[in-house]
């Protein structure tokens, strides 16, 4: 058995030993205290909060700090995950942002996060520890309802979908889950995924959430060999995008307003690249053009030249989350393109353990750099002013 | 020959004459003046504009006062009808109001528009005098692009649609299009449709927008027998949704404020009538049960509680067109329906004589309140309060 690599706990403490005791209820006259005692020292994980190092806002200033916090001991149903790498989405400083609600502080962001298993609760059999595993933008759901058992845990019915970080969650010491910018994270084993040897922690972290952000909507698309793919807005979701209709096969055109991007974006098999400027003068050429077109674009724009790009009858597919999730379109514009616009969140988790396994197997790999923990603030500046090429990990290591 | 009815033109001036002689050119010669002379007497329309009794805003006020205007000579293409009935649409209050962008005064409104066929110019074998006759939303287009020549005139791809007012027309002696709330129209043949004789006049009116308006969607919308359509805003247009949802074999369910209007409701055949109060409680129990949703709520409105009451991957089709055509809606509602969203204008002139065919044989009728020129003013606050049962049907006569 593999024992979890950073172990910052110490013995099993009286007072854990006499909760321990308490919840173990009728089967406790079958075990002797003493080997209840053995028990929890060889797996203080069990028993124990985890101590853990990260990186949190402690405000809305935008700017991360380190961190040491706690997270709950592994349960049951629990896998302790010494963490790798995570990297770094847009979604992460929105959020801390505070600019799609008001948050709880110290939180830690994070949700591509990838590492080894350090430790797994008694009902665990998807993992053994020493498994290479994945965490994305969920940690935990009903896991009863429709939703929840058709794969679609990020729209459990009854609205217990818990995200990474900074949502409510009693089991936290924190009270809320605290994501992958950090050392360490203990999940219910449903909602980790498996990361298959032929693919790096590295380069694995950003498909946790960019890969599949844009895999589900693009497969639910449903294009077929030769269709024509539009993709608006090449950062760290485009580029995947780009990346994964090249693969299924169709002609894509990009759309970015970044001119240092277009050899990039050419060299990942994109059709054409398209400048986009104030205007959207270079655009009308492709008015009507598109079968189909996926929108990443993480702030709030003119939709409506994007959307005429699109075939009458054909799909808009909006995955960014701009400031306050609003979006105002022109209505009569709508009506003329006669494109229907829909709007994706990630993806359930077969589906993200499917992309992948899709990407591991056919070569297709996010562009990354990765940075040092003390080098996040500089990174997300870069991320907000369009600069990232196109997706930042960090070495876990580094906490 | 039926003579047009209001003929208010005398003989054919001098002035007029030269110019018919020069038009002629080639033809000229093989025909006498006393000949020219006595066709261009017969047929004064087709030489002269067109004077015309109508109500016309003068300003933003939203204020109608009658108003003597002249409307172009019959061209070959041409009809003239002679107007019976048109009717109140919100639109009108938007544009007249200058809702939809700054207009041209005086402008008269009015795109539900029947009457008789009164005078025909020499290319048209659509029509001939006395046939009873309807204009809708538009009145020309290029009818040479794809979009025109596949019966959908109102997305001409040159944008050379016109509109039945306010819009743009150099043959028109008041620089722009004007609309049916009037005694006469001068509009080409293909924007005409036939009303038959089955269907009276004053209920075939407000098919030409209300009618085609939810008809067209509806039809691409394609449900079967027996599938949850929900119309949400039953005014003039969502209460011809409910009719035609009906009649074509939908379970519907109807989104309204006012609960005055249930009643009327259940009697056009809707299965259910949801009261809609502010805090969208009455809405929780109908979370995605619909396959379809129609929504003719023309103002600003919240959209996320009806679009939730949408199955995942329906549609949910907005047509009312608020103010500044500008809708906003919460995109993170949006991705969590997975509902698709889009919008429709009108549609185009066959499908336009299919709804009135379709209204006219399977006793499809709005519920109308015929009133006189002088209680338009009124009638508009009605609507705009929300007061119309369920349309406003304007005496021609009385003009
Ligand atoms: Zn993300
Ligand atoms: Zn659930
Ligand atoms: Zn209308
Ligand atoms: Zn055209």
């Amino acid at each position: 058995m593999d024992l979890p690599k950073h172990n910052h706990e110490g013995k099993t403490s009286r007072r854990t030993f006499m909760q321990q005791s308490a919840m173990a209820g009728a089967g406790l006259a079958l075990a002797s205290p003493l080997q209840l005692f053995a028990q929890s020292a060889q797996d203080p994980q069990k028993s124990r909060n985890i101590k853990t190092r990260g990186y949190a806002a402690k405000d809305e200033s935008g700017k991360l700090r380190p961190w040491e916090f706690e997270r709950r001991p592994v349960g049951d149903d629990d896998i302790l995950i010494d963490i790798k790498y995570a990297s770094i989405c847009h979604s992460d400083i929105h959020q801390m942002k505070g600019h799609w609600g008001q948050q709880q502080y110290p939180q830690v962001p994070g949700h591509e996060i990838v590492g080894v298993v350090a430790a797994i609760g008694k009902n665990v059999t998807k993992f053994k520890v020493g498994d290479r595993a994945g965490v994305g933008c969920m940690v935990d759901s009903c896991m009863e309802c429709e939703s929840c058992t058709h794969g679609e845990e990020h729209f459990c019915d009854r609205g217990e979908t818990v995200f990474t970080y900074g949502y409510p969650m009693k089991s936290e010491p924190t009270g809320i889950s605290q994501g992958g910018y950090s050392d360490k994270i203990v999940v219910r084993d449903h909602f980790a995924v498996h990361i298959p040897g032929h693919i790096s922690f590295e380069e694995a972290a950003p498909l946790l959430c960019a890969g599949i952000t844009t895999y589900s909507p693009l497969m639910n698309a449903q294009f077929k060999v030769g269709d024509q793919v539009g993709v608006a807005g090449i950062g760290g979701l485009g580029h995947m995008a780009v990346k994964l209709a090249v693969s299924k096969g169709a002609e894509v055109y990009a759309f970015t307003t970044s001119p240092d991007k277009v050899e990039d974006i050419k060299s990942w098999g994109a059709k054409e690249v398209i400048i986009v400027d104030e205007a959207f003068n270079n655009m009308q050429s492709y008015s009507k053009k598109l079968d189909y077109m996926i929108c990443t674009i993480p702030y709030q724009f003119n939709a409506a030249p994007y959307i005429s790009c699109v075939k009458p009858f054909g799909t808009f597919t909006y995955v960014g989350m701009p400031e306050g999730f609003e979006l105002s379109y022109n209505n009569l514009a709508l009506a003329s393109s006669r494109v229907n616009l829909n709007a994706s969140l990630i993806g359930g988790i077969p589906e993200t353990q499917e992309v992948i396994h899709y990407c591991a197997d056919n070569g297709i790999r996010p562009q990354i750099q990765v940075i040092k923990a003390t080098e996040i603030n500089s990174a997300w500046e870069k991320v907000v002013n369009k600069q990232a090429r196109y997706r930042y990990v960090i070495d876990a290591a580094t906490f």
